[in-house]
């Protein structure tokens, strides 16, 4: 029997816990699941025979030491500031640690003392990041192999509503954090690099600064970009690329509409509104609107935001009862953003029979022989119920097939690391395919950056 | 013979020396200067028999407890956060203090301790803060000892170019430092109240909303608001104010080409631009805009901005040579508004005979018998050359009438304050008349907020 400890069972476990317990047999594994909060863990997974669940406090150290004692391999799924409590604890113990957060300077600084040791510290493997560093790296390493060199990479992933389920205007509605919506774009200028020219989005005219994709099958999308663009140039090996640009997807027209919330201010989350409480939708949107004896609230917006009769911007803003004078913010002295938020959720939240959808889209463009070449790609994931989102799956799935590698070892390059080497991408791509992941790639003309938008000549 | 200490004897001290020596015979006052580089100050002054010089380091406890143990009342002019080793020291040594600066949390922290030793720490006694205070508080103070209740304040100050001098098509110069007007109302959303309702404005529209004044014999003039609107409401007692309103002057026209900068994002300091060091104007400008294979800068600025062919914000980018390829910027990994700033003070910056001008506009709407009633008062002071100008009239000369009335003892009061009391108002008001720093005062009817925007009835 293999032991494997999962440390937090939120909402995105559910494709990890299954893929384990599934293969419990085959692969003589058992489970020990620590939540703080353990009632929450389905039945069927609680009550399997190969599952075991622990209430664990991961700041009561002796309970997490025992835990982690215990295992032969540690799956963090807490939010991401927590890994580092686990992580320490490997070191000591000597376990294999796999996260889907992003590496932070602290599990960073972990590196030469877990290759000593042997230990695997797989982080940044679960969507975005993880099967875009996977999908990236395999198509890139492939361009490599045959002689070409990069020119241009492109890499955007949304977390969307199913086609079925898309019912509002904004073809919009929450399937994962809302928070982390609506301040998307915030904490620093967007940077990125296009056709070799360093390139500054300031966060007001980010969701103006779009690009568009269409995917077969699923029709058109657009991209803003995302703050990080240059993040990952070194580790993909992209120093000399023309284009490099990261972005979130959404639906067509989402960004521009989303941009007047950002116009009015209502996405600051740096100040407090001091008599939030109680406050009605519509002077919530008043706060942000000049003074006027008379006018209404509905022309002050309209006149403000430069929102013509027969624009269609308008009814996405009325969709969210925005100048509803009778439903209220319960919120004390809550931030625009959090206001803006519950506004929101009161529209936006996915119902019981709502499905979400994950898409990722690739431009990757290279030079061959003297020739100029791009290959696009995408990935299209729905969810299958309210439990099984594609979001679950496509975080939980590659962190479950890569945590069974490693204790395979199929993986065996010890360190911290993200997905990027052959060794590890490959097995998994090849794996989430049988679960319906997969990336899509078409042959295109080579047209640089963001063809939509260039000039007729 | 009384003696007077001044630490920091910088731009904005011409005024303030010039008045404690030119009355230095008739009230007996001998002036001490402490600066770090004393060689910079007029030699009219160094050479003056009631003067005395000294090289001072503040940050040299021995220099600085010896100048001010023979001082009898200290005048610190330093950047405002050297003021608490000054009045740490004013302390221990029982020395009345006075500064143009805002009172810092650290400051207000010494009040007990300076009542309690009889001693005057008297702050923000310059221009903005300072006359802005004394001739509000007058007028204040008059509307209630004749019965009124306060409905409406609002302060603007502007430090602009002379009219004689004025020959931009910005309507503008640097008279201050350059840095503070690049980076202005950066820092928080402004926030204030009309009419009884709290008013939010987020940065990137913040020069869009301007008010408007016309001052007889100086046209007209437009105000942003500040993002300190409410930060005197209780020290002026207007708790139950409909509206309340700080800002900043400028020519008509300023703030929305100001805004162009905004809109691109050249006023960032959040972040610096690594290729910076001799980057072009033009370059620079073509950071903030979409990639095109084939369009110009100037082309990419008007889409980018929707600047029409006639409209004359265009020429005003022009004239500070944006699009220019062979003037470059020096600065090693500049932020953006430090590249900016490099650029404007290339077009801006005051030439010998160029004067400044200072302009203060207040409204202060009333309740009176049932009636409502407004009056706006407004001053305007212009400089007489480069070293005497404006700012440094308006800063200094309050500064040295309130130390030599607390010499006099005329001003008694002891502990942390601001001109708010008659006792110091009053005096101090009535001399800076001689100066020609005075108000016009117009009664008016009372319109409540911004008149020029109400709507038609």
């Amino acid at each position: 029997m293999r032991k494997i400890l999962v440390v937090g069972a939120g909402k995105s476990t559910s494709y990890l816990l299954d893929y384990f317990l599934d293969k419990s047999d085959k692969e003589l594994l058992h489970l020990t699941i620590g939540d703080i909060n353990p009632d929450a863990i389905a039945e069927n997974i609680r009550n399997h025979s190969a599952c075991t669940v622990l209430r664990l406090d991961i700041f009561k150290e002796d309970e997490r030491i025992q835990a982690i004692q215990e295992a032969d391999i540690v799956v963090s799924m807490l939010p991401a500031r927590f890994h580092i409590e686990v992580a320490k604890d490997c070191i000591t113990f000597e376990k294999h640690l796999v996260t889907a957060s992003y590496v932070s300077d602290e599990i960073r600084a972990l590196n030469e003392t877990a290759i000593s040791k042997g230990l695997i510290f797989m982080n940044e493997i679960g969507l975005d990041p993880g099967i875009d560093h996977m999908s990236a790296m395999q198509v890139i390493d492939r361009i490599r192999d045959k002689g070409g060199k990069m020119l241009l990479f492109e890499s955007f992933t949304g977390g969307l509503v199913a086609p079925e389920s898309d019912d509002n205007l904004w073809n919009y509605k929450f399937t994962w954090n809302p928070r982390n919506v609506v301040v998307a774009g915030q904490g620093g200028t967007a940077k990125f690099i296009q056709e070799g020219t360093y390139k500054y989005i300031p966060y007001h005219r980010l969701f103006r600064r779009t690009e568009f994709f269409n995917i077969e099958g699923y029709g058109r999308f657009e991209g803003y970009a995302n703050r990080d663009s240059l993040d990952y140039r070194e580790a993909y090996g992209l120093q000399d690329v023309l284009t490099l640009y990261r972005g979130t997807m959404r639906r067509v027209g989402f960004s521009k509409a989303w941009n007047m919330f950002i116009q009015l201010g209502m996405t600051d989350d740096s100040y407090t509104i001091e008599n939030s409480e109680g406050m009605s939708y519509r002077d919530f949107v008043n706060l942000f609107l000049p003074y006027s004896p008379t006018d209404s609230v509905e022309l002050k917006t309209r006149h403000y935001l430069k929102i013509d009769q027969d624009d269609s911007m308008w009814e996405k803003l009325v969709e969210l009862n925005l100048f509803d004078a009778t439903k209220t913010i319960p919120l004390k002295e809550g931030t625009p953003a959090q206001m803006l938020q519950y506004v929101l959720e009161d529209s936006w939240t996915l119902g019981d029979e709502d499905k979400d959808m994950i898409v990722m889209y690739h431009k990757f463009g290279y030079e061959l022989n003297g020739q100029n070449h791009q290959i696009d790609s995408n990935m299209v994931v729905i969810g299958e119920d309210r439990s099984h989102t594609a979001m679950a799956k496509t975080v939980g799935l590659p962190v479950a097939i890569a945590t069974l590698l490693i204790l395979n070892k199929k993986i065996t390059q010890p360190g911290v690391q993200i997905p990027i080497s052959k060794e590890v991408y490959e097995p998994i791509l090849r794996e989430l395919e049988n679960y319906g992941i997969l990336f899509k790639e078409y042959d295109v003309p080579y047209l640089g950056y963001n063809p939509d938008s260039a000039p007729d000549k």
